[in-house]
């Protein structure tokens, strides 16, 4: 049976072009911090690939220290004990908003719009209210609506109040142009699995002049920030795989046509169906909704039986039955948002995988006499 | 050319069967937190990985955390802010010592002995004149020197204080048996690529019973002591490099043949060299020594343009041109430790690497007229 993928902000697959490179360079490397002509080649791969990164996300490859991935690059920055203050959207991926809540009664959840959008009214209140140094953590795509934030407007706000700001760019990255440099944020989170890349790999890009704290200790990787034995296949894959989602971005189009007309059978078969941030910028690949009293893990049994991967939430938190936080601040009431569905598509996706998704759509709201009984095209 | 790789305590070769099976599985990974079928197929890959890892390091698999590493892995433990005493040998690794340093005064450094072994006495001390909660930190075998502690006095020591044991493990596993539960330490740091598997995975161990605060924070994998989507290629890696070297364990005698062999030919050509930790007990595959007066640089430089890969010190210092705070520790003289070359073998590993070493060893010692000048055989 063809395994139907429409999970891609869960991950993507790997790209074979990545598999390649990472098993290449398994065969071949040795530690980057040796001296000798082994760990100098591998340093050289690094580095490339330090590039590479680099240029996907607009910024200089000096910017970047190594992760083993997005959440990781999240905590080295919320951990740094110089702050005093924590502003996160309410709707972060908890690779923030875990780590900004343990902070207790100096954190602040920033309130979000229905379309899951930042309230900047809301945030410059709370910018002012804040005292000392501030952490501002602004997402630049939320992982389940595919919700894009005004980001340059945030940094606008946020340097009247000398407030540093934070932005997790796991989901934007590859799907939609992300410049650093042009943004003004002082840092930002990368993961490579979301672009096609492998796990166990991420970035932090930290802004020319300023600093985080050292995170983990040791050898003096990363220029000190990051200690550890650097995972220079997965670094190397990391590269591969940013060079070729710089070039796959403008093809990007494309998966709006996909999501577009996705959405639109959506509503022929289901006419009271949701689309959540329908009506705002999103990812082009993203499309999350729900049906009012319908039970989405009929469907989800359903769809899994016949191979097909989607999402009820966010990877990280399907395992547990809960409602989505991302929902719930967006003021979507419980019953409906008991129902969400996500579906995320990618570099592997095809017209088939949605039609399959939507047969099996049709079915099951028929079946709960939700849909209009018209059968799809 | 050949590549002589001599530099198996910087970084094992990844063995042949690790990259396929990291290979086959970036195919068909998916994120192990999505609970649809590709994300149950991953997480039970993750799972079986963890009962290969916890087979060669003789723990339940339920104790096994899956980190970036093994920096990390110290790192995790030593960040709890529960401890109000650190005590840690000070020869430990950058992993251990670094983090350590940054406690001030409240950390203690441990003596060693003049072949690197704990000082009893001095712990005892030590471990009596602390206050609160002790975190006593002692690496299981040295990287640079080889030198293996006596774990089990140094737990029934720890006991009578209440102190923690952390046992960084990373060079003892797969050289020595190590079993985690018949040590009794409460906690031990796994590293993937020093067993032959791939970079950028390792594991912390914690006893039942027993519990380090929570380190990376967000989607709650790895029972929330460490967020962030798993690394299952990575993971399925180690897996596999433990289960190759569990059944190898039986074949490290024939490293201590070679070993022995390459010492005794050290000491042929050049009677006034020192192998430090000689009296010791050691891992079966290090050397390190020294000949007063030599320029070990010189040696660096003629074993590189021969493809020969050998390491002045730790991999993560070589980097940086400083002494050996290992060697240091132990007292030899800085005019001694300037001149240290350790040679580490492993899975590959043949006669006539240790012969490609021995022959550009002899010519570079005959010409600065500090050898025997006999040939050799």
């Amino acid at each position: 049976m063809r395994r139907t993928y429409l999970d891609y902000n869960a991950t993507s697959p790997t790209k074979p072009e990545v598999i390649d490179a990472v098993s290449d360079c398994l065969k071949s490397w040795s530690n980057p911090s040796s001296v000798h002509q082994a760990g100098r080649d591998s340093k050289a791969c690094l580095e490339a690939a330090r590039r590479q990164v680099a240029a996907l996300a607009g910024c200089h490859s000096k910017q970047i220290v190594f992760t083993s991935g997005g959440t990781e690059a999240d905590n080295m920055v919320i951990q740094d004990a110089s702050f005093d203050s924590y502003l996160a959207l309410a709707t972060e991926h908890p690779a923030v908003r875990v780590p900004i809540q343990m902070k207790g009664s100096k954190a602040q959840s920033l309130k979000v719009d229905d379309q899951g959008i930042i309230d900047l009214a809301f945030l410059e209140a709370a910018l002012k209210q804040a005292t000392g140094k501030i952490l501002l953590c602004v997402m630049y795509a939320n992982n389940e609506t595919g919700a894009v934030q005004p980001i340059k407007e945030v940094v606008a706000l946020a340097r009247q109040y000398d407030a540093w700001v934070h932005c997790d760019a796991v989901q934007a990255l590859g799907k939609i142009p992300v410049s650093f440099s042009d943004l003004g944020v002082h840092s930002m989170a990368l993961s490579a699995h979301k672009i096609g890349g492998p796990p166990g790999v991420g970035a932090l890009i930290v802004a020319e002049g300023q600093e985080v704290a050292p995170w983990i200790q040791g050898g003096g990787q990363e220029r000190s920030f990051r200690s550890g034995t650097v995972n220079v296949p997965g670094v190397v894959g990391f590269g591969i795989a940013a060079e070729l989602a710089q070039a796959c971005l403008a093809d990007a189009s494309n998966h709006a046509v996909l999501r577009d007309q996705f959405e639109e059978a959506l509503k022929r078969i289901t006419p009271d169906v949701r689309i959540f941030s329908e009506d705002a910028k999103r990812l082009p690949n993203t499309s999350m909704f729900a049906l009012e009293g319908f039970d989405s893990s009929v469907l989800f049994v359903s769809l899994d039986l016949a191979g097909i991967c989607v999402s009820t939430g966010s990877a990280c938190s399907s395992g547990v039955a809960k409602l989505s936080p991302v929902l719930l601040a967006m003021g979507v009431p419980e019953a409906l948002a008991k129902s969400a569905i996500r579906i995320s598509t990618g570099w592997a996706s095809r017209q088939e995988d949605i039609d399959a998704f939507l047969k099996v759509w049709f079915r099951i709201t028929a079946s709960s006499g939700q849909n209009n009984k018209q059968p799809i095209a």
